[in-house]
């Protein structure tokens, strides 16, 4: 079944039931940015395969919405597919309520399965179709009917881990807020802050190492929502013991349905998914707060920063081991697919490794000009001894995750690839050693990393820091590095990573990315001050560095930091792997 | 009549009023930051003369309350008072409407003259009374009742100003903002941006030279209420020329009241009193926009950049003037007073010189560790040849508004004096070179004057820059470059000042404040890119450096701009102070 039969199909369902407009959503019940087979509906619908977006189908034309990440792939991937691309955050772009409050016929029907949609989408899509007297259709799976042998959603074995805090106290934490809020439950459906809430892990999902589930924590009660299979006794009595009381996944509306009438409930708007919003809301009252398990699993405690710091010393090892074996195989014209296997072959050798954390971003010369690039068997480029290749990857490690990027030079480079090379590294290293007071923000810092670009007239689309869970999500909140304003501070315990970059289109693409731990660094009359602790451990190709754009600051930095990843990594490498290392990790 | 015996007098009026509480506002009918003494009348309820402040008056207690400018002054001023003292912005600390919906009695009665609150104020007060189910009073002037001999409102006479831009076309703009909105009318009270709309310009108000006013713009009709005796037939004749109709000041209740029933009203309620909002509303449907005026005044013409670039060699040439007289002077045991007094002269000289821009701080030694400390005759300190003098100050010209800080040393400075001095000017220099994207904000700039600072644990509580209007208030938006998020972007053609500073409670202060206009540096594959050019004009006391903290690139920036100094100032010095500039501004 082409696209074009899916689409067909569609259609002839939206026929039979009466509606101008189907949305298929690009996410899941919980929210998530990676999704299980089963629910990759709108990859399914539209052939588009990013990590973000949703497709809207009326009966003369559809349309698909994503972000500039994706723009590239998708134009390419929707090609005479008769889907059009709309770009998200252009000028004067229309994102799809918007759309939609202009093109849908007046009071027409729109449906949707709003078990894929966040109660905020919801609201503002409902504001929109309101514009048209529309009606929203609310719960209509039309492409699980069409979508034969649909994958069945994952049962991995559940399995717990030691974070240093126990479910019981996490437990207790919620229940302070619920006395705060004056309410008697507090229901969580984002399947990382489940997986901190418990400290369980699970395989569900590729690269995120969370169960597919939901929670509720009660001032007396608490239960978890999984597949009854995916538990095993011991884990089963371990949870009993926590006060965990388990259920079946399929469970939650009746349990939601059985709750006393005169309950009531906190939930976080931005994650819950509309169809369990509308069961609470029509049974119990409601209080809309922000889920406080965010800004607790963002905070690490010290087992984790431990973790964390143990990790990326195994992560060291692979990458230095991996550009090491790369430096030897130059001359082989490996593909850049090749070259992404050996990097995850490495990590795997160490027995905490469990996954990577993403994809593997492989690109040579100008693929990497793609911030987002995507290698593909058959269609990607073979790796030649001149120009930069860039690597940007991860792993989930039983103890933390890591995600690093690093741009080597595989031969002859032009003036511009050093220049870029070394102004991005700047930019890097002053974010590494900013100092702020309290209650500064990521938006507050983001200049930081990017003027030694802006000084020279360059820059990057993305942000500069995303923030990373323990062993859980590569990408958390709530705090960020970047322009856009948020109010989340920068606060110890965080985790965030610090990758500013480069990218000309048709040449090439700079990043350098190592995760920042941060740290208090003192406190004085003016306040508490804060800075960052360098997490990643791996060598920056000093071979194309243009050494007179480099301060004596700066060049203390890189070789007190070379100095560290030497002393860390060699004793886990072998001689030949020792001295090329120390090579790669001399003083400039 | 002493504060007693007023605040004894207000609750004989609430009492015979029947209420519980009073509320005292510390603006006037258009918002305003600086006030003509008959609308002082916080002042003269409270004894309390900072410029931001509202006092609350209850049965049995009241309080005032103001921010950390004033935390100071206030607790001196209000001694002995019966008010107490209630700080914004501290930890936990309430405002005044959150403090009301805790104290407050149950049903109880809230006066206030609705004249001197915002719509967006009084929206908040009355979210506050809602939860003890109170009622405001909207529209008593208790205060007008008990303040006898209360001044008169100022009347001086309208002049008109070249500003490369005429009212015609500015109104033209405002029809076109009605237009896209599908409006009848804009209200505008905020004096500044009514003296920009018309180019018109007055010294009813100390430091800010506009008219007490309103004004209306239609489709096809457009009005300036103002007493009338202030406007020569001359100006009347040119106004009408320009389309616009004059009415008495008192007159804009009725021509508000007297509308087209079906009149659509645009009105920005971040400025808007509640009186009048509460008029427009009940007879017209209402649009609540954000005046068109704010974006247009900052971002300054051709004719108003060239205006500050004059007036800034004028304000030069006063400042390098008063600081040759005060280093010849230093002997003579004179107070801040006197100093101060003197500046003034200087600025005087010059025949484009209308008035100071606000009220000039000149603090020596621990005096200058209030960041907006006002030296009082009788009450301030003498200079003597030790230590550091700050002096903040600024004059309206007739074609732009200065501000200027400038710190000096008197003679023998500690190590961390200077170390502090030359940190502080590190800041200033960082944000001066910034380059940055179109579409930075201010927030996002800050840290760059800040960095410098947080490196050693050093900070400031006060913003880094503030807009400065074009012979007009020296305090406007919308712009700013501080820590909080703002949405608005720094753009070309904005002056804003660069004031980064050091405080040491009981030692010393040190600020050192320059105009910077943005400017257009360039466009490639990266988008436009912004910087500033410098306008202020007046040499740094390199004395007070330690040379070994700056960076060659920051040596060079002090160099050039001590260059520009001596050339642009030189030519209207007399020789001996020619040869003392030419060694205040000799290389580092």
């Amino acid at each position: 079944m082409d696209i074009t039969s899916r689409l067909l199909a569609l259609r002839e369902a939206m026929e039979r039931e009466g509606l101008d407009a189907y949305i298929v959503s690009g996410t899941d019940p919980h929210n998530s940015e990676y999704l299980p087979e089963a629910w990759k509906q709108r990859e399914w619908m539209s052939g588009f395969t990013g990590s973000f977006g949703t497709l809207v189908v009326l009966k003369d034309q559809a349309g698909l919405w994503t972000d500039s990440r994706y723009f590239i792939q998708a134009e390419k991937q929707l090609k005479n597919s008769g889907i059009q691309l709309h770009k998200l955050r252009m000028p004067g772009s229309l994102d799809y309520p918007e759309w939609l409050s202009s093109t849908l016929p007046q009071k027409g029907r729109v449906g949707l399965d709003c078990f894929c949609i966040s109660v905020v989408e919801m609201k503002r899509l409902k504001k929109n179709i309101d514009i048209k007297e529309g009606k929203i259709v609310e719960n209509i799976d039309l492409v699980g009917d069409i979508w034969l042998n649909r994958p069945e959603l994952p049962n991995s074995p559940l399995f717990r881990i030691e974070t240093g805090v126990d479910a019981k106290t996490k437990i207790a934490m919620v229940r302070h807020v619920l006395q705060k809020e004056k309410s008697d439950y507090f229901v969580f459906s984002a399947l990382d802050e489940i997986a901190w809430l418990y400290n369980i892990r699970c395989n569900d999902i590729l690269y995120n190492p969370v169960a597919i589930s939901y929670a509720i924590v009660g001032m007396k009660d608490t239960h978890l929502f999984v597949k009854f299979d995916k538990v095993s006794k011991e884990i089963a009595e371990e949870l009993k013991q926590d006060g965990v009381q388990i259920h079946d996944y399929c469970r939650i509306s009746n349990f939601l349905n059985e709750l006393p009438k005169e309950a009531s409930c906190c939930i976080d708007v931005s994650t819950l998914n509309y169809a369990l919003y509308h069961q609470i809301t029509s049974r119990c009252s409601v209080k809309e707060v922000a889920s406080p398990l965010v800004l607790s699993k963002a905070i690490k405690n010290k087992t984790e920063i431990e973790g964390f710091r143990a990790a990326c010393v195994k992560d060291g090892v692979a990458m230095t081991k991996f550009f090491y074996w790369l430096e030897r195989n130059i001359c082989n014209h490996l593909t850049e697919t090749e070259v992404s296997e050996q990097l995850t072959a490495m990590r795997a050798c160490c027995s905490e490794y469990i996954s990577d954390s993403f994809h593997n971003i492989s690109a040579y010369g100008a693929n990497a000009a793609l911030p987002h690039y995507s290698a593909l068997p058959g269609q990607d480029s073979r790796l030649e001894a001149r120009g930069l290749y860039l690597v940007d990857s991860g792993g989930q490690y039983i103890h933390g995750t890591t995600d690093i990027t690093r741009t080597v030079s595989l031969g002859e480079l032009t003036r511009q690839e050093k220049e870029d090379y070394t102004i991005v590294l700047k930019g890097m290293i002053a974010l590494s050693c900013a100092v702020f007071p309290e209650g500064t923000r990521g938006c507050n810092l983001d200049a930081l990393a990017r003027q030694p670009m802006w000084q020279t007239l360059r820059n990057f689309g993305h942000g500069t820091g995303h923030g990373i869970g323990f062993f859980l999500n590569v990408h958390e909140g709530p705090q960020s590095i970047r322009q856009d304003l948020k109010e989340q501070a920068i606060l110890p315990g965080m985790v965030t990573s610090n990758e500013p970059g480069i990218y000309r289109e048709n040449s090439h693409g700079i990043r350098h990315e190592n995760m920042i731990l941060c740290v208090p660094v003192g406190e004085n009359e003016f306040g508490k001050w804060y800075g960052f602790e360098t997490l990643t451990l791996c060598y920056f190709d000093t071979s194309a560095l243009l050494l007179e754009l480099l301060t004596e600051e700066e060049k203390k930095w890189i070789n007190d930091y070379h100095k560290t990843v030497y002393q860390k990594l060699a004793p886990f490498l072998n001689q030949e792997e020792v001295c090329w290392l120390a090579k790669k990790t001399k003083e400039i």
